[in-house]
């Protein structure tokens, strides 16, 4: 919890929490539906349970941002319909065809935009900032997808530069998604550029979340 | 919580607690699996995330269910395995072709089931009998249900043939694969007779699940 050392925004407009909130809320709805998915390709009952067990964290997630959005008067479906185009646009671009790519976008692909959705929070009210970062804990899928990385690079080492090349397709189909979504929803626009103050911090901003990306890559034996 | 006044059996042996909890295992896990797949097909985002939220409550119960296999030092994946097979072709000969479909199924197929495994449950020590009792709750699906498919026959009155000719399907397909199981797995089909007596009292539960199976297409207006 940081929010001691951050300084406060309560003026932050309602528009941009309610959409920051729905877009957030459809990203975890979509993740659930993708992982439950992605589960079904696991080449073990026991990486079925694991990743179908991640599916349904996120579901629990999504239903706390869901009630959120009610305490607000703003119904889930309708806050969250603005961002459907945009994230269902994404996983089609990015649908795995094996279970490790399954594994790593898991890891690569929503830990990247749980990063953005971080630094995105620092500019929202303490009371959003903390769901939101209590929505977006990894719940131990970083070792999760090592453990399945590692095991098969050490086998099969050849699978090494697909799955590269996979997370930077990852990567540059979710940086052209959020751009979509900036481009059409002004309020969020406002919130980042209007938050960080001017291009400088949303420099610093691009530079923290790509730093924490090769971080992960590095991880996974999957970098340079 | 009916276990004062039934008798207790605290003798049933092992093996035939392991079967039954990894059927049942398995059958949340792939109810999880198939629901989440099912909400795919819903109209509206509402219906989506309510029939989402099914789907995860079905994989909370999977994981009480693993971890009672884990307190016994059983592999949930090795107790499952058995009942695989039956339970994929179970569900691929009932895949719904329509929301309706899935909604039906949701309600009177993994109804039938409950009340199946709430009978075996009557043989079984108490704790077993009442953590079954506990993760085989309706969670509001059965209100859900009806609402669905209320709402359609009284815009499509024509649905309600199809509708009543795909329950008397998942009937039929459900009681084909418990006999599968039964006939391979000695354990159960012991506990089962072993459990009731006598024939006449399997004829018995047999008739309480029909009058159960009943009630549900009379309250969804698909009977007679």
């Amino acid at each position: 919890m940081d929010r001691d050392t951050l300084p406060d925004v309560p003026s932050t407009p309602q528009p941009a929490i309610v959409d920051l909130l729905g877009a957030l809320a459809y990203g975890e709805l979509s993740a659930f539906d993708r992982l439950a998915d992605d589960a079904r390709m696991a080449p073990t009952l026991v990486g079925r349970a694991q990743m179908s067990a991640m599916a349904a964290a996120e579901f629990r997630d999504y239903a706390r941002l869901a009630e959120r959005l009610q305490s607000l008067d703003v119904e889930p479906a309708a806050a969250m319909e603005p961002f459907v185009a945009a994230l269902e646009t994404y996983h089609s671009l990015t649908s795995p065809s094996t279970w490790l790519e399954s594994v790593v976008k898991a890891y690569v692909g929503d830990g990247m935009a749980a990063d953005f959705y971080r630094e995105v929070a620092e500019f929202v009210d303490p009371d959003t900032r903390s769901l939101i970062h209590s929505v977006l804990s990894d719940g131990g899928r970083a070792e999760f997808a090592l453990r399945e990385v590692h095991s098969a690079l050490t086998t099969e080492p050849s699978v090494r530069g697909r799955l590269a090349l996979w997370a930077r397709r990852l990567v540059g189909e979710a940086i052209s998604q959020t751009q979509h979504v900036l481009a059409d929803r002004d309020s969020l626009m406002q919130l980042l550029f209007g938050g960080s103050g001017e291009l400088a911090s949303v420099a610093g901003l691009i530079a923290r979340i790509t730093v924490r990306h090769d971080e992960r890559m590095t991880k996974l034996g999957l970098s340079g």
